[in-house]
């Protein structure tokens, strides 16, 4: 089988050359653009047929973006692709995991049927697994959610003496995972939620807490960032002097890097996940073992039913 | 049956007070709004359990709005739903209705498969018919094609003393129909392309043309305006007075309404199908009875396979 074809939805997606490398991937050639009404024009300028096809997608903001995909999806299959897997590092329309209320669209689902109907595989970073324990509980085609922790662990090896902080009890798992592998010492705040934005954190009373050079608040995700905002409160309230937020996808809506910045945080250091200005370390390394595993499995002619 | 439940994609879409009321629709309610990151959330608050339900979508800009017309049509079959069609007035993607160079997203195929696999029927006014005759060419579900034309001969038939004017040939079908119905004179020129923008227009010798108080430029869409601006220039250089550009879809990309009237046209008349201000006249009589043959179609439990 010739080496895959990595095409990427977007320009300067800061994965697309670290995958292309370590794949020894062709960088598939594309065509996009929009008209003036709006609509979406694709033109294909790789041959790809017997050739698997990786797609590497942003799912930030993502409604405008899956009919791009499909349109691709499809024009690759029609030109004889042998296998159409899509790379989305950061996986949206998971929190909607259940019907809250009465009438609400179980979009995770939607979505996931979906991208289930237009590509045959999908590899994600750490997607929001809470009410769902395992992505093929929504997604029918093979779909492997890997984990960012072991480059973020790299990376906070590389700093000293520091002390790390998961926000609520949520953050514990990967918090006290990463202290163990990378032999520091770790807390747990306590989050009370008073509203949509009215979060409060708290930390254990510790009077060692400012024995660290620096503070590392962890977490799977930045989002909003108001866990984030309250937990460096807390910390400067704590005489903490150095702080640093880690997370594996910084999403940063409604910049809210900036707000953390202005917050007092001295360092933002997230994964290349999402394009950004505070891409830290690089999930190359541990994605690309798991296309590998869909593309053997290809391969083999089989089917990989079961998430690892 | 009880009556059907109209929803609207968007607030304030200028179809949906008139075909509600068309209809004796009930008007369904729903929250839809965006997270910081961009993702859909959408709610049904009305009850539609064995309801006949109609979603009125605008799809201007159509990348953008596919995800939450599918979240909504899967919520309400969900919940039960009779049937779930779509009233789209202006259908997008039928421009790229081949493949013109090697490699080229088949967007329009593409389209249609999604939509006939998200409602069960479409009703649309003069969409862009060019290489397909029919919808069904690439629609799966019934998919009915009605014109704006009579409307537009309605809104014509109260303008005196006006001579019709087809920019090109391809505009000749409607002008020549139209211009008959209504007992006016026509003529149609002669457009030459000279690159993707470079458009030019000239008009038949004709020493009558000023003898009309109002020239009226009749297109089926109004989009970037090239042609209307060319042919503007060429009544202008034949010295007529008063000019209206008269279309049943004003897409205006890239603010085509302004140009137009900055270039001399004294008045925009378009229809209804898409928010604007310059709604002239009103799709929904024409709109309902093409409800009506989908509903009972619905009913006898028959498919309507045949565009009509």
């Amino acid at each position: 089988m010739a080496h895959p074809i990595l095409f990427s939805l977007e320009p300067a997606l800061p994965l697309q050359a670290p995958l292309g490398k370590g794949l020894g991937a062709e960088q598939g050639a594309l065509q996009m653009r929009r008209f003036p009404d709006g609509e979406s024009y694709i033109r294909v300028l790789s041959t790809v047929s017997g050739r698997h096809c990786i797609l590497l997608a942003n799912l930030l903001q993502p409604d405008e973006k899956i009919l791009p995909i499909r349109f691709l999806a499809h024009t690759l299959r029609a030109q004889g692709a042998a296998s159409i897997g899509m790379i989305a590092p950061y996986l949206c329309y998971m929190r909607q995991d259940t019907i809250f209320n009465p009438g609400e669209a179980l979009t995770s689902a939607i979505f996931a049927e979906l991208v289930s109907s237009t590509v045959d595989w999908l590899v994600t970073v750490d997607p929001h697994l809470h009410r769902y324990h395992n992505l093929n509980e929504i997604y029918s085609i093979p779909a492997l959610a890997i984990s960012g922790m072991p480059a973020l662990k790299a990376w906070i090896a590389t700093q000293p003496d520091t002390l790390l902080v998961g926000p609520d009890a949520e953050s514990r798992q990967w918090v006290e995972t990463l202290a163990n592998a990378a032999g520091r010492p770790f807390l747990v705040g306590n989050k009370q939620r008073h509203g949509d934005r009215d979060v409060r954190v708290s930390l254990p009373a510790d009077s060692n807490i400012t024995r660290y050079c620096t503070a590392v608040i962890i977490d799977d995700v930045i989002s909003s960032g108001h866990t984030v905002l309250q937990t460096i409160a807390a910390l400067k309230h704590a005489g903490v002097r150095r702080i640093i937020c880690a997370a594996v996808h910084g999403v940063f809506a409604e910049d809210a890097d900036r707000k953390i910045l202005d917050a007092g945080a001295d360092q933002l250091a997230v994964s290349n996940s999402i394009p950004g200005d505070h891409s830290t370390f690089d999930l190359s390394p541990l994605i690309i073992p798991a296309i590998h595993t869909m593309l053997a499995d290809i391969d083999r002619g089989g089917r990989r039913d079961q998430q690892s």
